[in-house]
């Protein structure tokens, strides 16, 4: 029998939003690649499967990561003194044309894989370049490492500089076709395609319409970018005048969760129209606060977003994003809701630790299907912390110690990861 | 001949808040402690000392923390949800009432200053306890680690717990004689003592007056807090009506930087009238960004203050804030800087890369003389910073990689580091 055997260590993770469970010196069963569930004694019938005994480790699903730009890993944490859309100019699209040599990608994604690798995340839906043999050098060093990942290849037919250009969007969607088929035909067992139009500015309706065309014939999800920046916005108000809201310009082609789920990176200044729209068509968003902190987008309110019953998960958005890290993620979320709620509206409470611990696995892991949890039935990502190199006086109690990984953690503390039942790290 | 030696490597320092000045492969001349300067060639007088050569390595003036809590380290990153002063009750006030006890403070501060000799940080100024025994041990601490310090016991003689709070002013002060008597008698080299009333709230009248004609006989700097926080803003204004504002509190018995140069923490929400009295009275500003976000405080003007020409600094306020790491304090400076452009003010611009390099270093430093810098005459603080471990397929210039290591850098990045001279990692 493959991948069954049992965790044991202080074992954390979200029934809910609000209800985190944490299960001290518990056993965490893995059976064909799927939880049974946490006991705190152990059961019968699994007594004769193999016993991974972490004693004092914290054991949490994996994190999910719904936003990060692969190519930009290289230049994380450089030229963060701009806005969106000067910053894409300036630092994206010249790092993202040289993928088109595919040399380059294999040494770049390989460093971004290796990154990943070694953090906490087991799952990621990631925006590759507008090439399609790039993109498969991502998709083949991904499954290689066993992230259990979406991968997009890139469609920009307009308002992008010519080096990142594709010819027209009959070649886009020529290439992307090409790049669906020979993804699908790869047999990845832990990487599948996502349509990944950049956003509306790069995107003519003609390309828009052949999107729909290809997710009404493979059945694959799409992420993309939403009000992100206030420029940004006023720009596709410009370019799409008949559209009611950014949303819309999707909606309009089927592409906002009306064909197939979606992902939305950022949603931090969508009107009362969109975030209707978005429930309305079960949009999942990826909030991306450290992203939005660094090009100075804003904050979102996701405690409002919550609160009205949409969709939220995480995202690192890296280089809008300067690390690949959700635990930064979870912290950032939490202060930066402290920051909205001190400074622009404070009837939407700052969110929790629960909250937030929530956002990074649960939240985000239900667009990967039952993940992001450890109830039985769910998909086995788990991840072994230490948390011993924190030095203390204290005896934290284990939400205590969650909580302090959670502000404090970085690649050290991740002691081993599983994906899908299979170890990573 | 002591502590005369060469550091060779890329060596960046602030002249001012706007110009970084750095040398490609340059070599740093240390003679009794003290800089001589950079200089791209090695001049024909200093031929003779020894080269330490850090080859691709960056040396940059040893970060400057003027503001943090020792005995609130043990809890840094734990309950974080709440405002300051429940937040001083619920965390602060417990951990701190234990440094009673000096076998629990040689072992809390113990692991405190381990922290703080990993990291970049060679000067701070340090809040204690109100126990001198306690206070003393960190100094001795501080003194055989070689960290440059001003080290604080507190005086709280009002609306403080029982276990936290001194029997009288009259016993107070007393207890800050002996201290200050006992801690100038030991002749450290490292280690000097500053007055440190824990902030107006908790301190009577009557105290202050005791702490002035302490100042007044001892020409000792002191410390505190200001206007970090709306209800405490409005507690001081209950509690002192007759003072114009926070500040003045303090003014009132000569502790606003009339007698002996202070520091005063926060300053988030200072009125135009407290900002014009910190500016005549000299008053050093740490500036906090981590625990002002934690805590919900809000976002300091720091680019006004710097404009209106007043001093500031930055303080990591552990365990307002989380981590000692004062380039955490750069980075959230520069991103705080950005959410109060985009929600705040939009006429206060974002700080820069070479603005917060300067409050880090030579900013804070001038608190304790010439230092913060590498210019001629200045002391000989310095930390060599290895990047290799930071992964790219670029080949980032020497600004950039600094840039980089502002977002990026924890102590695997500190290699080693050197204090008036001597070498402390």
């Amino acid at each position: 029998m493959l991948n069954n055997f049992i965790l044991r260590g202080n074992i954390c993770y979200s029934k809910s939003a609000q209800h985190l469970d944490i299960i001290e010196q518990g056993y965490l069963i893995c059976e064909a690649g799927v939880s049974r569930g946490v006991f705190k004694e152990l059961p019968e019938k699994y007594k004769g499967l193999e016993i991974r005994d972490f004693k004092n480790n914290i054991i949490i699903p994996g994190l999910v990561d719904l936003h990060v730009h692969a190519p930009q890993f290289s230049f994380r944490s450089l030229g963060m003194d701009m806005e969106l859309l000067e910053w894409l100019e300036t630092n994206a699209f010249p790092e993202e044309a040289k993928f088109k040599n595919t040399s380059y990608a294999e040494e770049a994604y390989g460093l971004f894989v290796d990154d990943l690798v070694k953090g906490a995340t087991t799952r990621a839906s990631i925006f590759a370049t507008i090439h399609p043999e790039a993109t498969q050098v991502l998709a083949k060093q991904l499954e290689k490492a066993g992230i259990k990942s979406y991968v997009g290849k890139l469609n920009m037919d307009r308002n992008s500089p010519e080096i990142l250009c594709e010819d027209s969007a009959m070649r886009s969607a020529a290439d992307t076709r090409f790049w669906l088929e020979e993804t699908l035909a790869a047999g990845y067992e832990h990487v599948k395609p996502i349509l990944t139009p950049r956003f509306t500015p790069s995107c003519s309706d003609e390309l828009m319409d052949y999107l729909s065309e290809l997710q009404r014939e493979y059945h694959v999800p799409l992420q993309s970018h939403l009000s992100e920046n206030y420029s940004e916005i006023e720009w596709v108000r410009q370019l799409c005048p008949e559209s009611k809201c950014y949303g819309d310009a999707y909606d309009r082609f089927g592409l906002f969760g009306s064909q197939e789920p979606v992902i939305m990176a950022h949603c931090v200044h969508s009107s009362e129209y969109e975030t209707a729209l978005m429930k309305e068509r079960g949009v999942m968003i990826a909030h991306c606060p450290n992203s939005n902190t660094n090009v100075m987008s804003g904050i979102a309110p996701v405690r409002f977003y919550m609160d009205a019953g949409l969709s939220v998960g995480l995202g690192s958005d890296v280089a809008g994003g300067f690390t690949t890290s959700i635990f930064r993620a979870m912290s950032d979320t939490i202060r930066m809701s402290k920051m909205r709620w001190r400074l622009v509206d404070d009837s939407l409470k700052p969110l929790t630790i629960e909250e937030a611990f929530y956002l990074a696995t649960r939240g985000g892991g239900a667009f990967f299907g039952k993940v992001g949890s450890f109830e039985e039935g769910y998909e086995f990502d788990a991840v072994v912390l230490d948390d011993d190199n924190i030095a203390s006086t204290l005896k934290p109690c284990i939400k205590q110690r969650l909580e302090r990984l959670i502000y404090l953690a970085d690649d050290r503390n991740v002691r081993h990861k599983y994906a899908g039942g299979v170890q990573v790290l």
